[in-house]
């Protein structure tokens, strides 16, 4: 094999704009492992960086990609966690849609024993984000009780079971009242968005995981009980129906708020805001993160695939991703 | 004994507005328990309601304190924690600038065995809020770095033993270099607040516990690392050399910032601001609080008293405290 495929960011536009191209096959360095993909896992923060609207991006054109699972083909110089032929998972920070990637061994983690290559390549990027902001944020405690939001997506299909895990009682939110049963498959009561804002007595929340941004933080700090926390984990408010569409951006953005300390000493709670990409991009973290990993057998979690699509249907899984019809991780199959 | 004495605040103004006064003697209702009082806490709080310049106050007139120590002189029905004549500490929420108090059993409990009923006293207010600080909010663990502001202060005095004892290495600042000392046999590395600001090598914490507010916060908050939180406890650099300086306040309250959510996704911290007296008007709170006094002993903790002035002399003690003379608590003995 002489070149490899990826899928590139050439401009910012619809889902059909991702371009796929070839790419020199060059070997990994010191310390650095080369994977033969097999599922790259598709973000919202990909969309978001499609569309132009993510600051943290590499300039145009690059290789979006959080993630990926696959055979390791061969290792650099150093490298003794994992060696050729084994299935692993990795971190990739950028590169990620390609079907072959050479990145710093600290990324690479065998693939858990309960683990597919396919539910891998779920894991990273969720599993670090519903751990960050569980453990390394809130600090979760048994006998807390949380809400998750989004509790269908790929950070909250984890961050329910680790929760439970850690012996909270959850509530888990969706938007679709469909989703309800998988929700409570998962160990959590399930309330449909609505349903929770219109029931007032679902308060005292030791913590809320927060993703939909905008005017929701706001509404749903008031059922935070004394002592309490949120995390904010993104603004999925600010994308729809996959249009570019600014005018629905700038208001999530204008809808964010600002949160008054002065307010915030009679409310007797606490706020934080969570970019696990950003944080993942301090090698310290990277390292720290994917050793965390040994949780995802420990507490037998399960990472929920949505849906599969071929690596050259990328601007499909791109449109599925951002019109919300995804319950679970999507990937792209290599 | 048929009757008994407290300070009442019956207009706002300088610390020596105080009013001592006589008052008869009620006896406990069911479930309550009247003590002895031997000393009295002071608190900024009560400082700030002097001042008018606490919206949580009753009105005018009333008696200002949080919190008591003496012995148990008489028992109403259905109290089986305490029995007359033992020697007790007890969160008063209003009400304990006085030589007898009458109060629900739930907020009393039994002397610690390494207490004195003069260290007793200096425990509620500031036990709890260093618990809530650091335990219910922040949830401190074991190697976490911390920074306590107002170190040497009766929260700070505690919290910096607290975080000592949960395996914390702790960074105590103070606006005083001779105070440094103090707080290095504490067990933590002492700075004045101007070295802390002039050394950027002091980062990365996991909390910081700010106690000044305003401007401090933005400042302090930069010295957080990844997933760190700062918990805001008051804004004492509101109130200077015991003045109604209403220009002061305003100052502080200005500066105290609004955090954009937005902006908090680039530093990934979180900001928690604490009223602990707010926290205990929630009777399940004063009750978990009360008996988290059980760690007093467990954890040896030392309160320390700074001053403690013959109660006829309150406006004196108030304005020692407002001076920021004051190491540690400043108590009314009876």
């Amino acid at each position: 094999m002489s070149a490899h495929h990826e899928i590139a960011i050439e401009k910012f536009g619809t889902a059909h704009s991702l371009t796929y191209r070839d790419r020199a096959i060059v070997p990994p360095g010191p310390g650095e492992v080369a994977i033969d993909v097999k599922y790259s896992g598709v973000n919202f923060a990909d969309v978001q960086m499609r569309l132009g609207f993510y600051p943290d991006a590499p300039k145009k054109p690059f290789v979006p990609g959080y993630e990926v699972s696959g055979v390791v083909s061969e290792i650099g110089a150093g490298v003794t966690n994992v060696k050729k032929g084994d299935q692993v998972v990795a971190g990739t920070y950028f590169g990620g849609y390609a079907s072959r990637v050479s990145i710093p061994a600290t990324q690479v983690f065998p693939l858990p024993k309960n683990a597919t290559l396919e539910t891998g390549a779920a894991l990273p990027v969720n599993y670090f984000t519903a751990q960050l902001a569980l453990h390394d944020m809130a600090r979760i405690r048994e006998g807390d009780k949380v809400v998750i939001e989004c509790a269908t997506g790929g950070v909250g299909t984890l961050a329910t079971q680790m929760a439970r895990a850690a012996g909270a009682e959850v509530v888990g939110l969706t938007t679709s009242p469909h989703k309800k049963g998988f929700i409570e498959a998962l160990g959590a009561k399930a309330y449909t968005l609505d349903e929770f804002y219109a029931d007032s007595t679902l308060g005292g929340f030791d913590l809320i995981v927060n993703s939909s941004g905008g005017a929701h933080i706001q509404r749903q700090r008031k059922r935070l009980g004394l002592t309490g926390r949120m995390v904010c984990l993104g603004m999925s408010s600010g994308v729809k129906d996959g249009r570019r569409n600014f005018a629905r951006i700038a208001l999530a953005a204008l809808r964010t708020p600002r949160i008054s300390v002065l307010k915030l000493f009679d409310a007797n709670t606490g706020i934080y805001a969570l970019n696990a990409l950003h944080v993942l991009r301090d090698p310290v973290w990277v390292e720290r993160m994917t050793k965390s990993l040994v949780a995802v057998d420990k507490l037998d979690l399960k990472p929920h695939v949505g849906k599969v699509f071929a690596a050259k249907e990328a601007g499909a899984a791109h449109a599925f991703l951002e019109t919300k019809q995804a319950t679970g991780k999507v990937l792209l199959a290599w």
